[in-house]
C-alpha cells in the first residue's frame, strides 16, 4: 500500500499492508489531517519516531473480530496502552509508560491506505457528524480536555493566545462555556473565522496584565508563553497546550510570586468530542485550507506549513 | 538607629528611627533571620530594592494606637496591601499589585533596631512558642501554604527536592500529613536533622522517575527543577517554591505530555504557622546555625551563605 513515511525525510512510499491481529480492527483510510505534531516530528521534536505518520483520520472498517463493525465509519483513539502498568490500572492509559501512539510513538499512523488499531481504540462516528467535522475529533478532544482540568464558566475571564488549528478549536469550545473570552492572534484571516460566533479577537496585546482568571497558551512559541503568563491574575490558571522542539530561556519566578497554576494539557476523550459536535454543530469545514491526494503528501505538508494555512487534509480512500 | 542596609552593597549604617504613623505599630526588634530572599536581593534578584533588609523577625511593641499591644511579643505579616485594588477586594491582599513587602519591595525591613508596620499586619506570638521557633513563623507559613494549595494525605507519595532552610521546614510540615515522604538533598549534616522525625532522606536520586504524586522543588536551582519534574507521575503535582536570579534553558514539553500541574507557592498564613508550632512543637532551634549581633551583619550574611549553614540570626534588642 502507499503511505506517508518519515525516516529522517518525509516521503510517500510503498509499505506492506498491515496484517490485522486478533483483537485489532483494520481500517481503510478515507482522509487524514496534518497536525502540528506531524510537523514537529519532521522537524525532529520526536527524534526516535520512524514510520508512517498520521493520527487524525477517518475511515471505514474493513476487517474486525466483530462482523457488525465491518463497513462502519470510524476514527480511533491514538494512545495504545499496555493495560497492565500502574498508570493503566489507575485508568490513566493515555499516560501509560509503555504506550504506543499512532503515528507518533512506536506505531505506524494513518497517512496510508490502511491502518490496524486495537478494537478498544476504535470509535464509531455517528451519521449526524459530517466528514469535514469528523476529521477534527482528535484535536477537538484535546481542546475539550481543558474543561476536564479546570472550571471555566460565565464568571471566568479567559485569554487564549494563538490562532492556529488547535487554538481555533479551543476558542469554539471556550465560547460554549459563556466565559468572557478574548483570543489573541497574529493572522486576521484566521481570527475572522471566530467572528460569526461573536468571539472577541485581537492582534495586539492591549489588555491588562495580571488580569485573566485563565490563560490558554496554544500558539506554540516561547514568547506566547511569556506573554500569556504575564496576563494571568495572581492565583490564576495557565493552561499549556504547546510542546516545543527546543528548550528556551525561562525564569519561572513570576509563577512563584503570583502563585500561578500551570496545567499541562494534551489529549482528550473522543466521545466528548463527538457529543460536542452533535450538540453545537460548529462549521469546522471552514477550517480546512486545502485537500491533497496521498501521492502529493510532501506538497501538502509544505502547504500546511504556510502561516496562513489551517487544517490540510490528505484524501486517501 | 542602626540598620542592615542594601544600596547596591550590604552594610550596617545609621538610619532615622521610623516615625510611627496612625494605624501603625512601632516594634523594637529582638531578632531577625537571614533568608535566601535576602541573599537573592544582595545578588540582584530584586534590582529595584534599596533600603533596610529583613522580613523574618520578632520583637516587642513599643508604640501602638491600642495601648493593650504595648510590650507584647510580636512578628508581622510581610505583605502590606493597598486594600482597594481588585485583588485586595477578593481577599488576595498578598497579591496586591501595589503591595509593599517588608525588606523586599518599597518598604524598609526589620534588620534594624525598630520597624514600623501597619497594625493589621502585627501578629502576637503566644507564650508557648519559644523565640527559636517564633523566628521561623514566616518561612513556616510559606511551607504550610502548600497544604492550602493541594491535598496531601497518607495516600500521597511526596518527593521533596532540597535540604535548605525552607526545605527542612517543608519536610517537617509534610511529615505531619502521614504522606509517604522522601527528601532528596546534598548535605548529609542537614538531612540528619530529619532523622529523629523518621523522615526518609537520600543523597542520590535512586528512586523511580514518573512515580511521585507530588514533587516539591525547594532547592533553588534549575537542575533540581528538571530532576523534580522527571519524578512526578503523569497528572501529578509539582510545587514550585524557588525563585531564580536568572533565567535558564527549559523545555516544558514533558509538562504537556504528562499533563503535570505546576503550582507556584509563596507566602502563607501566620496564624496557621503559629497553630502548627503549638500543636507539633518541632525542635526548630536545631536549625539555627549561628547568631550574630547587628553590627556583624555582613559577617553573618557571609556565614549564612556557606553551604553547610542553615538559619542565621541577628540578635538586635
Amino acid at each position: 500500500m502507499r503511505a506517508v513515511c518519515f525516516d529522517g525525510t518525509l516521503k510517500v512510499c510503498d509499505r506492506e499492508k498491515p496484517l490485522r491481529q486478533k483483537g485489532e480492527v483494520l481500517i481503510r483510510i478515507a482522509a487524514a489531517g496534518i497536525c502540528n505534531t506531524d510537523h514537529e516530528i519532521t522537524k525532529g521534536y520526536l527524534p526516535g519516531f520512524r514510520g508512517i505518520l498520521g493520527h487524525e483520520f477517518l475511515g471505514f472498517v474493513e476487517e474486525a473480530d466483530d462482523r457488525e463493525l465491518v463497513g462502519k465509519r470510524v476514527t480511533a483513539e491514538i494512545n495504545i496502552a499496555c493495560g497492565n502498568c500502574v498508570f493503566c490500572r489507575k485508568g490513566l492509559g493515555r499516560h501509560c509508560s509503555e504506550r504506543k501512539v499512532l503515528g507518533i510513538r512506536d506505531r505506524d499512523g494513518a497517512m496510508a491506505e490502511y491502518v490496524a488499531v486495537p478494537c478498544a481504540n476504535v470509535v464509531e462516528i455517528p451519521p449526524s457528524i459530517p466528514d469535514e467535522s469528523a476529521i477534527f475529533i482528535e484535536p477537538l478532544a484535546a481542546a475539550l480536555e481543558i474543561l476536564d482540568q479546570t472550571v471555566i464558566d460565565k464568571e471566568t475571564s479567559v485569554l487564549l493566545v494563538g490562532d492556529g488549528k488547535l487554538a481555533l478549536l479551543i476558542a469554539q469550545v471556550m465560547n460554549t462555556t459563556g466565559c468572557d473570552l478574548m483570543v489573541l492572534g497574529k493572522h486576521p484571516e484566521k481570527l475572522t473565522l471566530l467572528d460569526d460566533a461573536g468571539i472577541k479577537t485581537s492582534l495586539l496585546p492591549t489588555f491588562k496584565k495580571r488580569y485573566f482568571d485563565v490563560v490558554i497558551e496554544a500558539a506554540g512559541n516561547p514568547s506566547a508563553l511569556d506573554l500569556g503568563l504575564a496576563c494571568v491574575r495572581p492565583r490564576g490558571i495557565f493552561i499549556l497546550k504547546s510542546t516545543y522542539s527546543n528548550g528556551f530561556l525561562w525564569n519561572p519566578s513570576s509563577v512563584v510570586v503570583d502563585e500561578i497554576t500551570i496545567i499541562g494539557s494534551r489529549c482528550g476523550n473522543f466521545q466528548k468530542a463527538m457529543a460536542f459536535l452533535e450538540q453545537y454543530r460548529p462549521a469546522l469545514g471552514r477550517m480546512i485550507s486545502g485537500q491533497f491526494c496521498l501521492e502529493d503528501a510532501v506538497e501538502a505538508f509544505e502547504y500546511s506549513a504556510r502561516p496562513d494555512a489551517l487544517k490540510v487534509l490528505l484524501r486517501i480512500g
